[in-house]
């Protein structure tokens, strides 16, 4: 079960209904928080959700509108008396840009532990966090700036038969069943073939590139900017490295997604939902999101 | 004339319903602000402000719940054509310390012009900004950390007798009666005495010195924190070099103003009203300020 909170759907600016982006994605108790911008903290009380369950922030890349409410955030965590690390992910150059912004938060009672990425030369990554597997890969922006996947993989179905058969006691089949080996027996002893999981793509600020739609493959939830709505946009979206809502709602097409939520609107766009109508004739799955969208994924019955 | 608005009255950290400390004063098309915590932009949209009239931003030191909103709000200016330069006031380390954060906002159209005083040497000083005359002075924080006043001074009223005993045109009068000399004759030729102005005091995060009281003095409006109201608050207050609201009553007792208003509150304060019965006691014109709070403040008639 994945639960999915979108913070803050505004992009260059905040507006009194709009907070900047940020993603809080939970899985059981862990959390992870995607982009950082003003209105985060607020956001995330608004929703009623915690910052202790925050184990890593991913940063999408360094302008002011995805990380000017970290400094904030950083101190909250502190003051929340949170002493083990907090991982940080992001762009080359992550642990730069974040010292400078501790100017204003030198003395925090926690480690920040970082982890960069070169979108220059990565081709794709991944690293497990808040019980997730996440995914990251480069996209196209004016300047460098990162994608991420995250997936909650789901194991095969428990084979009690095989399991007797095999003479496993049966105080181990919990820990087999979670993925561990015991005992000189392994999971693939009693488990079938993985089964779906669930996955959610997060992508902004880019133009449309093929890694968008490789790594959104039937994913569960993509999440992309629909920064213009206006097809007269589309010269200032290629321009200044944007997308618009019709190509987010092609990538969702053409990946066999479930759903698509539409996010970081221009502060000129007033009511995103005015263009759902129309991009829904694109990709059925599409929702121009608010502030404070969330949803619960469930793994398919099976 | 002045129009103050008290932007957001939160200290530490920013909640749904109270933004971090910042004021906006304006001075007919001219504003200055004191402050810039996190959410300063949404509450100057909320307010229906502009952010082309600000010349200045004054900061009274390095906490970040008094400066966390800065980058973006640079950002924002940027993004509304400023091109004129931004004054900037503040302890000294104020340029570093901006110069750290703009790592996410590099590039802006236009100039800061930084004006750093060092609360450990200053007594006080003044310089003119917004269309008024401010005074910086120390107060006692855990950091360096400045005290703010603002007066829109006002001049004697024009005696018409006179003007017309001197033989001076009357296109001159409305010149010499905004304070300009012109054609050999000056301001005092024609002028009263200067008559009672308009003025500001704001003062956080501090102890009670006798600063506060003395530049306060008669002041229309103070705005003091109100840190704690809780009795058993006192030795907290001492110890993290803050304000109870008791102690800010106290104060503008003391010194005559006409009005307090208390900001910067604990964020476990959930409802500072509470307190204004009691507080009125000490001082009758207390206001527990909420966000968005602004008044208009008129010279008397005479």
């Amino acid at each position: 079960m994945m639960d999915i909170t979108l913070l803050g759907t505004g992009g260059m600016l905040p507006l009194p209904e709009r907070s900047l982006t940020s993603l809080y994605v939970r899985c059981g108790a862990q959390a992870l928080l995607i982009d950082c911008g003003e209105g985060t903290q607020t956001a995330i009380r608004r929703s009623g959700l915690r910052f202790k369950n925050i184990e890593g922030i991913l940063i999408t890349h360094f302008h002011a509108d995805h990380i000017s409410g970290l400094p904030g955030l950083l101190l909250t965590l502190g003051n929340e008396d949170r002493t083990g690390p907090l991982h940080m992910f992001g762009p080359a150059g992550l642990e730069s840009t974040v010292t400078s912004l501790r100017a204003i938060v030198p003395e925090l009672p926690y480690e920040i532990v970082y982890h960069e990425y070169d979108p220059e030369t990565l081709n794709a990554a991944q690293f497990p966090l808040a019980g997730l597997e996440v995914t990251v890969f480069p996209v196209d922006h004016t300047i460098p700036c990162l994608g991420y996947r995250m997936e909650l993989k789901r194991p095969g179905k428990f084979d009690a038969r095989k399991a007797k058969a095999l003479g496993i006691p049966q105080p181990l089949w919990s820990r087999l069943q979670k993925g561990e080996s015991i005992d000189g027996y392994t999971p693939e002893d009693v488990l079938g073939a993985p089964r779906r999981g669930l996955s959610v793509l997060y992508a902004t600020d880019t133009r449309p590139v093929p890694a968008i739609a490789e790594y959104g493959k039937e994913a569960d939830l993509m999440i992309l900017e629909g920064m213009y709505g206006e097809e007269e946009k589309q010269a200032r979206a290629e321009y200044t490295h944007h997308m618009m809502m019709q190509e987010a709602a092609a990538i969702a097409a053409e990946t066999g997604a479930r759903r698509l939520w539409l996010t970081h609107y221009s502060p000129a766009t007033s009511d995103p939902a005015e263009y759902e109508e129309a991009l829904r004739e694109i990709f059925p799955g599409t929702l121009a999101a608010a502030d404070g969208e969330s949803i619960t994924l469930q793994f398919d019955k099976e």
